[in-house]
């Protein structure tokens, strides 16, 4: 199998856009990933969007967003996996470049999450889970994480406090990303105090909406060696599905789809999780982040909410996490966000991440998650030296 | 690059199946696949799906399909071009097969289009066209083929009777097949005279929708021989885009995006249209029927409609489609279609195809056209000796 490597990233601000068309957030990332690449033109497009067909009644964006960046003529093809579609379309190029049928691939992902307001955004964004055992009930992400939180709270004898550390550090960490789309700090007493999403998941514990796109380009390493002085290759690349409803799972608190990608990515990477200098987790709720660290391998069962300090995940932490706000603080933007998250790890590890930089950071870890848990996909990236 | 071979098939019928769920009919298609190639299970499943979320308020169908087949746990992704995903999928099992990684492969198509009915599937099918400048203004997937049916009917003085030849073919050839929405024969003299869609598009010229599912199981071919006695090989497979909206092309009877991809497969295989035994082709519309054969290589421009007769396009024509019925007659099933076509060509070339046997069929090309044009996939396949 041929060794692949990411050459060129680019991203727009995660904001509520008004001003700015899905096609123009494509156009700007595609742009800004072909200029940090020193390429022209790529052979294929990899779009990653998760609901433009309710946002927008848009579907068939693969061809629109090759168009709208010039590209039109190219192999075009869009993923989806809910709000893991960022890190499938990444699995996908990856797999393109592997077979060596596509030499240069560019993954894109695009979202415009404020074409729909309140209630009928919330109803679009409940289309990832089980629309009829779990939506058509009036489940929502929020309510179906707040069911896991209350179940963890219940075995494991936490508080919502002991969850404020993840969004402290989001916010920390996205005061300094000016491409976030909160910069606020956040007062750890202030945190189980918001007002409440779905009790006991609240405002400063849920990740916010925005727009966004996030754009990389894949070759394969020997090649990436003549063209650009820092590309970072993928050393390991996995999805894995979990039951689809939470009510069928054997055990709720078990990200089962979570366990098996980080433990293939990290079997072909031939490492294991304390090789990982830095780790962007999908911190959609702050549960979700602590079942994240469990079952990739960074806590027991139970234990991934004592993590959340300053000397665990903050950027001098053992294992630093949301290193750029994470969904949290640079924002969730759908279909976009999994390809933000290997943007962010690409900067780590070319030591461009500035005032966010973790030191000495060779070996980082992304990973996205569809839904409540229903997919997940995890990439393991090193430095070609 | 390692040679990719389909070695199991799998389908339902195309019919409006009030019956059975989206999870019905996936788990059924892949079910029948898995038999077809004698094999248990798989290590990636590639799921095509055009409209769920706008249909049936379901996104992220990849792992539902996964899960309803009892499958859960695998890899799962689900790719969307419009009504090009059937194809687009198969693309990406290949490109995963192709690089080594994953050893078997599926691809699922499923879609249940009878989730709506009347205009509001309408407006579902309109997502495929550009929101902001086609759909907007009240366009359809009928009103765009109108369009271009008119502007060719100008350019080559043709009529409605001209193109009945494809919707008759179509007919006579479902009338065989078991899986086809429509089994009745279709007189040539009735056609002008059908009920209008979108003038001069009528009942009789446009594809009707359907609920169904189809399967395909991808494996290397050098694995594929000691499992199957007649696994059939991909030969070519290319996809490519078109410029969006219709109105931004520089001529809107050529399908760039055919052209494209056609010329790509027929290089990858190292043959030319002449060599083709059977091409399912997109049939959407009998416009694009005629368009379809000249963009790839069958006739030249504006001539396409010449081939509507039963010598040119029959089971014993010179370049038999539609052989179990196409889009017409089989039924159109968004994002099973590309599917389904394949399944077809697969029939006729391990000589399975019954009634409906192309004599001698070696090499076969399916194509799959999203939207009207934006986005086309052909893969070409030849038996293994």
């Amino acid at each position: 199998m041929t060794d692949v490597s990411i050459i060129g990233i680019g991203q727009t601000r995660v904001a509520e856009h008004w001003d700015l068309t899905m096609r123009d957030l494509a156009a700007q990332a595609a742009h800004a990933a072909l200029d940090n690449a020193g390429i022209e033109q790529i052979d294929a497009l990899y779009v990653s969007n998760m609901l433009a067909g309710e946002l927008s009644r848009q579907e068939h964006v693969s061809a629109l967003a090759a168009d709208a960046a010039g590209m039109s003529g190219i192999e075009a093809i869009r993923i989806e996996a809910a709000d893991a579609s960022g890190g499938a379309a990444l699995r996908q190029a990856y797999l393109a470049v592997a077979s060596g049928v596509v030499e240069f691939a560019m993954v894109l992902g695009v979202e415009s999450m404020t074409d729909l307001m309140g209630n009928r955004r919330t109803a679009a964004l409940s289309t990832s889970l089980d629309a009829d055992f779990e939506a058509m009930q009036g489940a929502t992400p929020a309510a179906m994480a707040a069911l896991m939180m209350r179940r963890y709270m219940h075995e494991t004898g936490t508080t919502l406090d002991d969850f404020a550390g993840f969004s402290v550090n989001a916010h920390s960490n996205g005061g300094r990303n000016p491409n976030a789309m909160y910069r606020n700090r956040l007062k750890p007493e202030r945190f189980a105090s918001a007002p409440p999403v779905a009790t006991p998941v609240n405002l400063f514990d849920a990740a916010p909406e925005g727009d966004g796109a996030a754009a990389l380009i894949l070759t394969r390493t020997e090649r990436a060696r003549d063209l650009v002085p820092n590309p970072i290759r993928i050393a390991g690349s996995a999805v894995a599905s979990d039951r689809f409803a939470l009510h069928d799972r054997s055990d709720p608190l078990t990200l089962s789809a979570v366990v098996g990608s980080a433990s293939k990515a990290y079997m072909q990477a031939g490492i294991n999780p304390q090789d990982i200098d830095v780790f962007e987790l999908h911190d959609s709720f702050t549960i979700m982040a602590a079942l994240a660290l469990e079952a990739s391998g960074f806590a027991e069962r139970g234990q991934g909410y004592t993590l959340a300090r300053e000397e665990e995940i903050g950027l001098g932490g053992r294992i630093p996490v949301q290193t750029f706000g994470g969904l949290k603080a640079r924002g969730h933007a759908g279909g976009a966000t999994g390809v933000y998250q290997v943007v962010e790890i690409i900067q780590q590890l070319r030591a461009e991440a500035g005032e966010n930089q973790v030191a000495n950071a060779r070996v980082g870890m992304a990973q996205n998650i569809g839904g409540i848990g229903s997919t997940a996909v995890t990439h393991i990236f090193e430095r070609v030296d």
